[in-house]
This record gives C-alpha cells, sequence and structure tokens, in this order.
C-alpha cells in the first residue's frame, strides 16, 4: 500500500506566497474596482533589457535550424556561461574555478534541493526571520523535529533570532549545528552584514565542522563600501561554504529562470566530495538549464550587459530608498533599503503582522508580506520591496502616510 | 559537524549517460579524424519547428517590454498551457483536468522527484532494464537497500524482468510493491505494452493499492492501433496513476526543457492528496517553468504545431525502422522500432553490453548505449536510437551490418 510522505504533511499550511496571492485575489474579486499596489513578493517589474533580448533571439533562432540547434544541454551548464562566471569571481579577488559552479533554473530550487546532499539527520541553523525555503525543504526531508504550532517553530532547528535588537545580524549560535543557512543582504530585512562579521561566521564554521549555505541572491544591490558580495571574500571559506547566486533579482530573470550554485572542491567529509554529490545530484534529478537561457545569462555578463541591468538596480535601488525615507519621515520604524530591494518595518501600535497586512489591503490597497510569515522573531514587522514601478512607489507611500 | 548524505555515496560510478560521454571523449581525443556517429544517447537532432521559434520570437519580445513582461511564472504552470494539455486528454476521451496537470522543466526532473511525495520506507518496482533515473533518484532517498555490485541489484527493490521471453512486459510482482514505474512505449526496449495489458497493471493497483507512475515520454512514437496513448485510458487508473509526459521527444525539447505530470485528486491515502502534496513540492522546491518555453509549448498543442512535430517524430520513426530492418537483414536479432525511436538488439556471440559498446566505438565509430547499464536483464542487449539524421543512420546500419 502506497503512502505518503509524512515530512510532507506536517508542513502547517501553505507556502507564504501562496497564501498572500489566494488574499489578495479574494480581494481583487470583491473589490474589481480596487487600485491595488503589490509591493509584497519580491519580483521584478522592468522588463528585461535589450542586450538580454537580443541574445534571446539569436539563440532561438539557433534553434531553429539544423546545424546550430542543441539538445541536451550540459548537465552541469554550457562552458561557457560557467566560464563567465567564474571570470567574475576572478575580477572579485575570489578563488572560484569553472568546474566548481553549477548552472540551475534558479536559486530558490538550488536553495530547496542543496540539503539533499547532507545527512539526513543534519541539524540545521537559520536566521530567523527567514526565506521559508530553506526550513520548508529540510521539513519535507524529515530533518526538523515536531512543529509546535503555538510559536511556530520546529523542534530539531536551531533558530538565530534577527531584530533590531542585533542589528539583524545573528550571534553564533548555542548548540551546534551542521549547515547554516545565511543570506546577505538578507532576505527579508533588507540589511546586510560586514566583511568581518561574515569572517567571524567562516572561521566559526571551520572551528566546527559545519557548512555555510550562503545565499548571496542580493548582492548586486550591495551600495555600501567594504561590504562582502561573495562569500568568498573571507579566509577560509573554500573549506565551509556553498554559495547560491541568481540572475532574477540583479537581471530581471524571475520569469526566466537562471542562477547557480558554488561548491568549492575543499568541502570534503569522510572522502567524499561536496562537489562531487551536488554533480550526481545534477545528473540523476536535473536535465541541464535552457540553453537560450544560458545564452541571455552569459549576455548579463558582458560589460554592455552589466551596464543595462545595473541601471535597473539602482531604479529599484530608488524605490527602496524612496520607501525608507518616506516611512522614516511619517513616523515608521524603518531598516533596510539602502544595499537591498527590500524594506523592512515594524507595524505600527504593535498590530500583529497579518492585522497589519489585512489593514493595508483593505484600507490603502496595498500587498506588502507579514513579518510573521517568514518567522516567529518577524512578528510585528513588515516587508515591502522596491520591485515596483517608481510611480507606484510614490503612490504607495503617500497612502501610508496617510494611515 | 556536517556530514554527507549516505545515499548519495552508495550509488555506485557515475550516471549512465555521463559515463558514455567520457568514453567517447575520450575516444576522440585519441582519434580526432574519427568521423563519429551518434545513436547512443536519446537526444534528437533536428531543429525546432517554426511555429514554435515563431511563439519563442512572440514570447521573447513580450519579455523586452513593460506592458507584457512576465514575472513569476504560477508555480504549478501558466493556465494557457495546462488548459491546452487538459484539452488533449479530453481529446483522447481521457478525464484529466486543468487543476491535475503540473507544468515542470521536464520528464527526467519529474521522474526523479514524484518519489519524494511519497513515504520514505515505500518499496519500488522497477522494470529491467529501466531508465536509471527511477532506481538512481530512489537510491539518493534511501529507499533501496544494499548495493550487491556483483548483479548490479539493490536489496529493496523489486525487479520485474523484461526480455524477449515475456516479450518485454513485465509480469506482476510477487512481493507487492507501494510504486510502480511503468514506461511505454518503453525506454530502453522500444517495445509497448497493449490496452488489455496496461488495464491488468492498474486492476492490480488498484487491488493492492499501489501507484503506478507512468512514463509516456515516448507517447508520440506509437503507430499501431489499440495501444494506450495515456494510462487514463484504463478504467480506475485515476485512483492508482500518476502519468509523466515529455515535450523532449515529441517536439525535439531536450534542449529547451519542457513536461508536465498528471497527478489525480483521486489518489489519496491517510487523508491526504498527492495532488496537494505535489503542489506543495512544486511551490517549496521549484520556481515555475519560464514563461517562453511554455508559450513554445502552447505552440506544439496547436493543429498546425501538431503537424509540423508530427513530421518530425515520422522521420525518426523511419530511422528506427531502417536500423530494425537493416540489423535484421544483417542477422541481428532486434526489438522495438515500430512504436518507438529506441532498437533494442542482442550483442551478437553473447558478447557484453560493454564489450559491444567499445567494439562499435572502435572499430565503426558507432556510439550506442550498453544495455547493462539499464539494468541486470540489459547485459547482452544493445540500445540505438533513431534520433540521428536519415544519412548517418543508414552509414552506421551499413558499417554494422559489415561487423
Amino acid at each position: 500500500m502506497a503512502e505518503l510522505n509524512e515530512n510532507f504533511i506536517k508542513l502547517p499550511g501553505s507556502y507564504l506566497f501562496s497564501t498572500v496571492a489566494k488574499k489578495v485575489s479574494a480581494y481583487q474579486e470583491a473589490h474589481p474596482q480596487a487600485d491595488l499596489i503589490r509591493l509584497g513578493i519580491g519580483d521584478v517589474t522592468k522588463p528585461i533589457v535589450p542586450v538580454v533580448i537580443e541574445a534571446l533571439h539569436k539563440a532561438v533562432d539557433e534553434m531553429g535550424h539544423a546545424e546550430t540547434f542543441r539538445g541536451y544541454a550540459p548537465d552541469l551548464g554550457y562552458p561557457f556561461l560557467r566560464e563567465a562566471i567564474a571570470a567574475e569571481y576572478t575580477r572579485r579577488g575570489c578563488e572560484v574555478s569553472s568546474d566548481e559552479i553549477f548552472v540551475s533554473d534558479g536559486a530558490k530550487s538550488d536553495s530547496a534541493n542543496i540539503q539533499e546532499i547532507f545527512a539526513p539527520d543534519s541539524r540545521i541553523a537559520v536566521c530567523d526571520p527567514v526565506y521559508p525555503v530553506y526550513v520548508d525543504s529540510n521539513v519535507m526531508a524529515g530533518r526538523t523535529g515536531d512543529y509546535d504550532a503555538a510559536d511556530g517553530t520546529w523542534s530539531r532547528v536551531i533558530y538565530m533570532p534577527c531584530t533590531a535588537e542585533n542589528g539583524f545580524v545573528p550571534e553564533l549560535p548555542k548548540e551546534t549545528p551542521d549547515l547554516i543557512y545565511l543570506c546577505f543582504p538578507n532576505n527579508p530585512t533588507g540589511t546586510t552584514i560586514t566583511k568581518e562579521q561574515l569572517q567571524q561566521w567562516v572561521d566559526y564554521a571551520n572551528r566546527v565542522g559545519a557548512v555555510i549555505l550562503y545565499d548571496a541572491a542580493y548582492e548586486a544591490y550591495i551600495t555600501e563600501e567594504g561590504l562582502p558580495h561573495s562569500i568568498y571574500e573571507c579566509e577560509g571559506a573554500r573549506s565551509c561554504a556553498i554559495e547560491l547566486k541568481s540572475f532574477s533579482k540583479k537581471a530581471g530573470f524571475t520569469g526566466l529562470r537562471l542562477g547557480y550554485t558554488v561548491v568549492p572542491k575543499e568541502i570534503v567529509r569522510g572522502g567524499a566530495s561536496a562537489n562531487a554529490l551536488w554533480a550526481r545530484r545534477h545528473g540523476t534529478k536535473y536535465n541541464g538549464t535552457p540553453y537560450i537561457i544560458q545564452r541571455a545569462g552569459e549576455a548579463v555578463l558582458t560589460p554592455e550587459g552589466d551596464r543595462e541591468v545595473m541601471e535597473q538596480v539602482r531604479y529599484y535601488l530608488r524605490n527602496a530608498r524612496t520607501i525608507r525615507d518616506g516611512l522614516t519621515a511619517a513616523g515608521y520604524t524603518v531598516y533596510g533599503g539602502v544595499n537591498s530591494p527590500y524594506v523592512w518595518l515594524k507595524t505600527p501600535d504593535h498590530m500583529s503582522s497579518w492585522d497589519f497586512f489585512d489593514l493595508l489591503l483593505s484600507e490603502k490597497n496595498i500587498v506588502g508580506t507579514p513579518g510573521s510569515g517568514f518567522g516567529p522573531h518577524g512578528e510585528g514587522y513588515f516587508r515591502l520591496t522596491g520591485f515596483g514601478t517608481y510611480e507606484n512607489t510614490e503612490r504607495a507611500i503617500s497612502r501610508m502616510q496617510k494611515l
């Protein structure tokens, strides 16, 4: 008798953004005239830049002719893209070779799948609040123990609170984890970490033998000097850190799907190599990223592509700054929005995150994301994103100032 | 201390097609002048058809303008594609609704990932020989027990031999499995199953409470009447069968990446729904198939798209028939190649599959796939595919006739 996976059934409710989407649909159906402004899900609004569109058309044409048609892509990515990515690391002074780069359909898939190559009983540590995928994918893998509905925590997960009090940078955990998920610039808080702070994490991981899963999906949004763009800027990171990167937020690829993961060959445990295991997972459970999408990624990494996409990044950063400054002026307590497209605000009058979500949706027709959806320590916070249009962002802030 | 997943480490050697690719590269490097003909991996050679190329260009253009730009796709697929797929089922007289269809980046990913929604201790039954992904993905999930290097089997897997003696259709297993992987038209044997035979499997699965994972990736290659194009042609399949489909072999999408899985709502175990769990997996571990690729899939399902892609299917079928007839005339014992792009032949003089692989590569510069790579009962067989060009297929057969 086939049985379904109890670990999946343990997952409470539905994925955060699906819940948000359902609430918004229901509101919209009931109020078809409402002029909704969406600053909730971290989806971009700017179109794909011209250099990338040109690369896509060219690759599509190649697919239409027998001489240039491409069938199965190499599991791990085309050499032209892996080498272009490795060259980016070299330019930053980081030691990463092309055979340590694994091209994928995006950082969400990678951050959900990467846990598979580690022991089933690994203990994970996550920031709280946190991008839900890190925890949920481990719940599905049966690693997280029991769920406490009262406070929304799992018994085997080590939570590292990130609040205003510690500047949203977690302290080293008291219990020793096997896997540590870090994301800087951070989703959802929009804050980041200094190189010295990150070096402490790398030293800690090497000391206790942990592996850091470093999500750098928002790296392109760093504007201040001295902040690490990659964990490999830290000494010793190659023996303890896997880095996840995305084209989604840098180049607007949320609908094109392209990301990559760096697995240094120095991560070896019990004689086995994490790099080899991740390669085996790609070879068995994945069949390569579409050729035309990989060509699009290559175009992003040209000087002209970089110029075009960074113009969009600066546009979104201006939005984030507009939210930050506008809400600060209106008396809100606000974080992030400087090295990140995300602004993290305290809900007014100690409202709960979901109450504030409902209020903003119904009174101001603004969609944000409730902080508690990212973990218990997100309660009382709320996330807005700079990914809307500038006009809508200004209108939304003006509405919120009148709340 | 982070440890790697022992289940991954248990996997012997590398993925079959990676091994083949490495052997071929090594040969090519040593013999740069060799005129290799590749009839090994099941990759297509015909370019993407004009109707699909047009749809791709149109979708790329949409991505380049703010008004028509698309960000994150719905996790489960765009309604336009899910509905077009459901309509195909309706035309065949099968009851499948659009919310039972999950669009993905291909049948390889789906066939590797689908096991995740079932209990970790589920027992699987597979045909032998078999597409390696079914077994390997279950090895990685820790379900398969211990490996016996002597005969290449796993202690907890129920193997169902498919040989010339049973016409390559497995008998009902003596031990009762929870999950049953079936693939018809079959990869690698190129043979298929009648509707009556498939109905017996559906009845059996319903009787014992098993779930059939039915891989119909080669359905478009069925030429004979009365053969099932979908398992949902069988009565009772909705309560026991999940169907996996692909655009790769029908429309040459091996490099575009598009497939889908049908999970009927009737598959309920212990009060939980397989449909809901698969949706949750998509929502957590996947982020949707690229918009432009989904538009390409939609174009395949138009009458004009169907006409263009089926012309390619017939071309590959002619190749398969050429292999079948040519080798039969030369005295080989040959199966498949009528309702399938694959031809399955007995190695001459009781050679081992890998010995024959090496002989064909070095003496005739032909790349095939050794049958033993698909499982113990594939030993002594060899797979050739009709996916080459007609000219190369003819040349290859003429070379083999002289062996």
